[in-house]
């Protein structure tokens, strides 16, 4: 199968695939997702990416209709299901089915899983990032389904002719991307925002870290500000299926670009341990 | 029918009626929606719920598939169907259908309705408040499907055996409840948020101050905090359905109720004018 869908045991082509309009999804986007990379069968983090899903729907009090074990083998049957080699691998849990309410419904949530055809960007060419200001709750720190402002400012970067979208608040800090987490490299040293609830702790984020620890490359969990972004040695945007992006432009400004060295050992570490980790 | 649900031109009952999987409703919250009461067969203020509907999906960019009067037209032929004489009638547009991915997809948004039976409050009884922090997003102004917040926050209320919960800023700016408007009356003037970024503009709001208008009512449209709320003379409380409530009780502590002359007026002219006005 080229695009999969899945809803709560049934499955079949993504684009045949529906949903009860009751879903709570369909009022209040009131669910959780997680996404992660697939490549010759083999998930990436896979633990991770359960145990953050898991993490996020208790977040939000929403009851998994599945165990850890049960969604893993659900899962690795449907990628079996899958003609391409390298998945997009999608779940959320939705807070179940009933009369538009905002009261919670009785009963266990909804799992809905899709797969996809993605090819992990490897990093080996520069992107360009716009910056934007991050208009967003209170509560990045959970995957939710709330991603308005992440779909406005993922837009405006596609129209800027530009790859994703920086978010900084009030006083130019910045947080992180539409869909992405962002790091700088400055004199040695990666600097990456605390994960504090102005940010998705991104899984890349953590391996971002490791490798550092890997590679004897300091770094530091604190906020840093606009001036500092453009003033960076190297601009890093990292996501599951994008392990470790360079940034050669903001706003039309060229940034980064001056730390390739340090830059590209994180790159071909991140990258070497995608294609290679067990699942 | 009871509850009838309507998809692109497809009805039927709301707990069988189905969306496609990739309505970006189901993976972004990608919409914006409208509620309002319908008794006997009138749309109440329809227009000023249409107009706000379609300045809403601007707002977002999202193409309305059908016109104004064609909109209308169907919520009138749906209405027909209903058993019930009193009803809350739903309208929301999604930004169309495709592979989860942020960017727009090309053509225009889905058009989704739901009508139930949905009794008017008239407000003859006090309801009970919590007061929560508003850790929503800045776009308040707009009625979208992003509503976790709120959702989290109507649900708290109920455990704690109240009926709606206010939100408030840093500082204790109070700004409005879960899906409702909040204001209160203190030596005789109403105060109620002003319709900036951070508050929904109620059309329930927009005709409470038309009755203060009509009653000889001062009011000001400026921010008021916890402080205020907890000391006001009436605490109330407004939405489509719920036009003039007031509330007797604050997190447990006793609130308002020592103007009720006025807020008798209020209520009456309001109720009077929701089972009255002409379509």
């Amino acid at each position: 199968m080229k695009y999969l869908g899945y809803y709560n045991g049934s499955w079949g082509p993504l684009e045949e695939m529906t949903v009860p309009m009751n879903d709570r999804a369909c009022w209040f986007g009131d669910g959780v997702y997680d996404a992660g990379p697939c490549c010759g069968g083999r998930f990436f983090a896979m633990d991770e990416h359960v145990d953050r899903f898991f993490r996020n729907a208790a977040a939000l009090r929403i009851t998994m209709p599945v165990t850890r074990e049960e969604l893993k083998d659900t899962l690795r049957r449907l990628a079996r299901k899958m003609d391409d080699e390298e998945l997009l691998v999608y779940a959320q849990v939705t807070r179940g089915t009933g009369i538009r309410n905002h009261l919670f419904p009785e009963g266990a949530g909804n799992l809905w899983i899709t797969m996809i055809p993605k090819e992990i960007d490897e990093g080996l060419h520069p992107i360009r990032l716009i910056t934007r200001e991050d208009t967003r709750f209170l509560h990045c720190n959970i995957k939710t389904l709330n991603l308005l402002p992440s779909v406005m400012a993922a837009q405006a970067a596609a129209e800027a002719g530009c790859d994703e979208a920086v978010l900084y608040r009030e006083g130019g800090r910045v947080t992180e991307c539409a869909h992405s987490n962002v790091h700088i490299l400055k004199d040695g040293t990666l600097y990456t925002a605390p994960a504090d609830n102005l940010i998705l702790p991104g899984i890349a984020r953590a391996h971002l870290l490791r490798a550092c620890e890997a590679l004897g490359i300091p770094y530091r969990e604190e906020p840093f500000r606009l001036e500092e972004l453009f003033a960076a040695d190297e601009v890093l945007v990292t996501s599951s299926t994008n392990p470790c992006l360079h940034a050669d432009r903001i706003d039309g400004r060229a940034v980064g670009m001056r730390d390739g060295a340090r830059f590209e050992r994180l790159r071909e570490y991140l990258v070497r341990e995608l294609r290679t980790a067990a699942d």
